[in-house]
């Protein structure tokens, strides 16, 4: 499809509204923060739970309120009935997104928001229950298995992997689950945030607004560069092999997911985190190929390029050695970013105006309807 | 909640794309125009089926192509079983909007856009499923009625009445679902339409798009106004009585929904062709009641106010005088604009660029995650 840059298109560098969530290359720094936290310090320090803690209420809880709130969370993780039968519906071959998509707006006719005083709570409901959405779909389509949905886990990510794998996860896979989930939480006025925005400025409820922002991260410009990268490097034997291929690739002028960023210019904050897990989990592991190739793909990408891995690249092989198959990667990204969706949801709401941009009108001219016998 | 207008916010103003596709209050006139055809030679001249064609193709149909659409449209109105058995699992007290929204998700699980070469076939079937959608849920839920989604009906309009109310519809009420469908077919960059182009812009599918912009048009700010003002006039005995309440609610400042327009500034168009055909309803009904109602609400707002009427403020009445219950009048703007959503998204597809905004950081300024033992 057509490529073309228009002029002022996309909206590119106009002001839509102010938010005191995050922060891309501003602040005084080149990365990324989170109500004025460096996204670095959040991963090496908090659990996933704090952060949405953070993301919802402005600040960082304390060790009383973070323990309150995982038990609240803990206690919203199974399902309604209806919910579990409309996911066994849903075949094997859908989109996952598709899934998370069609699950939130049904979660919405069965606990409808029916006030904004209320939204916090469904906040913390969907954050609670994107696991079990995607993991009870996933496991009943493939596996032919009703997963019990109350595995006692005591975070989200560890919550997601024990219904993946029937198995309470290892100490560091549901440490690197927190680090994942903390990394893609929230990234300021991207167009699946700006899309919960849109909705929200007509006042519809919560469950609309992250039903479209699922839709919107779905489409291959905005989330999926992860499942991209790993499209492109599971088949890869060997760090020379991946130098020969990526290569080839450059030579052919193919597009390689995962590298540069539209807002970053020197590096995303967000890889240099990811990629010291992905290497601690390739030692973990039997095998530490992916990670050799991976590391290579970033060598020759820099060398030849200048480009940078963005957070999406070595999220590929860390995700891998966890198990996690590549279709439920971009679930993954929902179950993070629910949290700075909800964020943006709750302050559009605090001070609103209806989003209605105007249009260059490039149509015909004034006409009349010919009778159809004349047509 | 707070309504406090932002400096610069909600877009105003600000163009975010070209559009060949409509002008409201441009192009010469102070009316509304599709592909340069004022919406009320359209609505006079027109089956809602020519005016699909026209938002799908940029012109419209003649005979045989017009013949054509509607025999393949009528094709393709019976749901998948699967979709079926969702909507009977949405309670009889969900929002309407919500079981649309859901509907269109799940079908996406079914029918999945798989490349953007098959749009136009995804966007037929969509217009041709969305009464169906509606009604088997509401006749289902309502009715206990597992409804027969083969009615033979001539027209889309003709389809919806015929499964509401179980039989064929007379020529006056197809004739006026022809044209309350055309009035609300299409109305530029507002937030449904702009919801659907910024999911279209990440390049993600049909439905996603589709999905995102129902959530949106659910929102009171957006539509909602005609239920609003049925909700509002139905109890009204007279117009004497409408009279006294209207300047009742004038003097408690209460807001009154379907008057005034943020774009127009001299009468809606739409309003002066939906009056008339309220009109016509309404002398072929056992009482006129409801529209000496609104008529007098009308003659009040402007002497008072100098507020015309809306497109939504005679479409309750008409609405009403087809037996329609108020719930389903949102859902009915949806059979309609779909057509000018699905649109939207396809020019957006044939020249993109993702919508990706700024937005003014007003959050805390840096700082450093404490250990939680001393927060």
């Amino acid at each position: 499809m057509a490529q073309k840059k228009l002029e002022g298109a996309g909206l590119r560098g106009q002001v839509a509204g102010k938010t005191a969530i995050c922060t891309v290359a501003a602040l005084g720094h080149t990365g990324l923060t989170y109500y004025g936290y460096e996204v670095e310090d959040l991963a090496e320090n908090c659990e996933f739970e704090e952060v949405a803690y953070l993301l919802f209420n402005g600040e960082l809880p304390n060790a009383t309120q973070l323990e309150e709130y995982k038990a609240k969370l803990a206690d919203k993780r199974d399902l309604p009935t209806a919910l579990k039968e409309v996911l066994e519906r849903i075949p094997a071959s859908a989109h996952p997104m598709d899934v998370l998509r069609t699950g939130v707006s049904m979660l919405g006719n069965l606990e409808t928001e029916a006030s904004f005083a209320e939204q916090s709570e469904h906040a913390d409901r969907l954050l609670a229950a994107l696991p079990s959405i995607i993991c009870y779909w996933y496991r009943f389509s493939h596996d032919g298995v009703r997963v019990d949905l109350n595995t006692g886990a005591k975070s989200i990510g560890g919550h997601f992997l024990h219904l993946l794998h029937g198995k309470a996860p290892s100490e560091l896979h549901e440490k690197v689950m927190h680090i994942s989930l903390i990394l893609y939480a929230e990234h300021e006025f991207n167009a699946s945030t700006f899309t919960a925005r849109v909705c929200a400025s007509t006042l519809s409820d919560y469950h609309s607004c992250i039903t479209g922002a699922i839709g919107s991260l779905r489409g291959p410009l905005h989330g999926g560069a992860n499942e991209a990268a790993m499209d492109m490097i599971e088949n890869w034997k060997s760090a020379e092999e991946a130098e020969k291929e990526i290569l080839g690739k450059l030579e052919r002028k193919e597009k390689i997911m995962g590298f540069g960023h539209a807002v970053y210019t020197e590096s995303d904050p967000r890889n240099t985190v990811i990629k010291e897990w992905s290497k601690e989990l390739s030692q973990d592991a039997p095998d530490d190929t992916l990670y050799q190739v991976s590391l290579r793909c970033e060598e020759v990408m820099w060398r030849e390029k200048k480009l940078f891995c963005n957070a999406d690249f070595f999220h590929a092989s860390t995700y891998f050695y966890m198990g996690i198959p590549t279709k439920l990667f971009t679930p993954i990204f929902v179950m993070s970013r629910t949290t700075g969706w909800s964020a943006h949801v709750f302050e559009q709401r605090a001070d609103n105006r209806i989003i209605r941009p105007n249009a260059e009108y490039t149509g015909p001219g004034s006409r009349k309807v010919a009778p159809i016998s004349e047509r």
